[in-house]
């Protein structure tokens, strides 16, 4: 059995280090809201999904501090956690979605500390069941989307490992083999950290299904041999009108499946839906240090004094977009209608 | 003053080992036919234009045996040199085009050993030479394309690292800067082998262009910012119809520049464009090791038991391409006329 990518033992949150798969398995512990913050920062979590778990128990540690405390007091550590903690990285809506929605639990009323204690670890416990099922109807969902014998290029990792279980884009595809699908895998290496290499070939290789690795830029190349039948890939933050962040090289994908007329599916819960973000114009992309592009495992790749740019993510278009999957149904175009739909809001005009 | 690619000593072909660039530069010296043979297949020398050189100059060496032999002996040296060097790689022409053009000469009439050898040496010095001029003239054609200000993108390297001296597409960028205008490079690192990050961030550094490495996956998201004038490749291999086999991942940057509007340029000279090849359906695509796609720097990168798909190249179409920049002119579509005249030779449609 495979171990959770993040589990909750009522005093720590525990994390597989995914920085060092697959090479080796370690959890960490995280019993401070910092220990969170870090282990975000440095991608030992990661996954839009799992961000927003692993935050919300990283609101919940702060208590750590609370015992015998105020209820006021107490409230004042979850609020400032919740500040705290959104600041870990910006891309993933998830992260600040989880710690907002920890926050305004732990502002409502409450007669004791030990009551306010409670709700608010229930609600982290929420966030964590609600991923959990929110991947299976996803992935139900999105079998369908699947037929028989499919080939599939995914980008990263939107698996179990960026998630709390089962994954999203992944969850597409166990679903789809639980269903009785032959299905196999293109899997990206996804530079400039490897998560397709060293996560995604990782988790179908132990679920037995059929991956075959490539290098980011051999996508055209597979579907120039026919041999693609679709793309899917996760969200980091799905705008309003369909525009999807998620991490570098995507937009790559979408774009050269469109001549190849190879479908190009996005999975994500809808806390991954931001209806505030009106387009991907509105999403802030994260840059990250030079150094993960110019060195790889400790090795200086590049010459000294050469510079180097490395954004995160990207943002594909939703008009290259044919699906979003979420666990409430598919999401087809018109995004700004459907998105809003599926997410229980009427659909608001941009003004 | 950079190293030469590669320098004939008169005994022996001294090359540097691209393959430790740009940690370490070490010369290897290839003293036999089998010395320059592995050379090639491990990509201590590499490019196309480089792999002519070094074939012919291997052919040379198989003379080292041929001392007091007779001239019917030599000749069956160099012919059998010729033969085994053309397995070296498949796909880059110029290796191919180099050895049949030193056994023809090999195949000449001639008096002596001595006679003998001096003409195959001697036309070995001449494929060099071309090169070199080659080099530069396609850099001056090619130098009007660009504008005072331009960024260009440019994947793997078709530098001087590539030829003999200056460059194909790098010498472009080259002699456009000698022309005073200020050109800006956006470095593919070009996965597996990184030889953008390693050879083209290296000779750009050297030379005070200014250079921005980026993971393959990230062209996209550089077009889509507006920051790319032009892309500008070498090739492997063109066939008469402009298709290009290039390195891989050259496909996915032209379908990439299309919609962004953003031109495609090939540099390359024209022992590159085969006219025996009708299509790149004629091309034969190189496949690699999985190793050189699932490890990096001697560290496992991907989960063992996961298979990789490693092509070396992958073809362009020659509807993807604007120009092809060559040593006589800068060749337009239809690319099956303009290669053809600039090439000497008339027309030939397709049976």
């Amino acid at each position: 059995m495979r171990l959770p990518t993040l589990k909750w033992t009522g005093r720590a949150l525990e994390l597989i280090d995914q920085t060092l798969l697959p090479g080796e398995l370690r959890i960490i512990k995280c019993e401070r809201p910092p220990d969170v913050h870090a282990a975000i920062r440095r991608l030992a979590v990661r996954g839009a999904p799992a961000l927003g778990v692993a935050a919300a128990y990283g609101v919940v540690l702060a208590a750590a501090d609370g015992a015998g405390r105020s209820v006021e007091k107490l409230r004042r550590l979850f609020t400032e956690a919740a500040a705290y903690l959104e600041t870990a990285r910006p891309t993933a809506v998830n992260l600040s979605w989880a710690v907002r929605r920890m926050a305004a639990v732990a502002a409502e009323e409450a007669g004791t500390a030990e009551g306010l204690y409670e709700r608010v670890e229930a609600e982290a416990k929420a966030i964590e069941e609600e991923d959990r099922q929110a991947n299976r109807r996803l992935g139900h969902f999105g079998a369908a989307l699947l037929r028989d014998g499919d080939a599939v290029l995914t980008h990263c990792n939107a698996g179990a490992l960026a998630t709390v279980d089962y994954g999203t884009a992944l969850g597409v595809i166990y679903a789809a083999v639980e269903a009785g699908k032959r299905i196999s895998v293109f899997v990206d290496e996804t530079r400039p950290l490897l998560q397709g290499a060293r996560l995604t070939a990782w988790e179908l290789t132990q679920a037995g299904i059929p991956a075959t690795l490539i290098c980011d830029n051999m996508a055209a190349a597979v579907m120039a041999r026919g041999e693609v039948d679709c793309c899917l890939v996760g969200a980091d933050r799905i705008a309003a009108n369909g525009d999807t962040a998620n991490k570098i090289g995507t937009l790559n994908v979408a774009l050269l499946a469109r001549p190849f007329r190879v479908p190009f599916y996005v999975a994500a819960p809808l806390s991954t839906v931001d209806l505030n973000a009106q387009t991907g114009a509105d999403i802030p992309i994260e840059e990250r240090a030079d150094d993960e592009v110019t060195t790889f495992a400790g090795c200086r790749t590049a010459p000294l004094g050469v510079e180097a740019f490395n954004p995160a993510f990207d943002v594909t278009p939703g008009r290259l977009i044919d699906a979003v999957v979420t666990e409430a149904g598919v999401a087809r175009p018109p995004f700004a209608v459907s998105l809003a739909r599926l997410k229980g809001e009427p659909h608001r005009p941009a003004v």
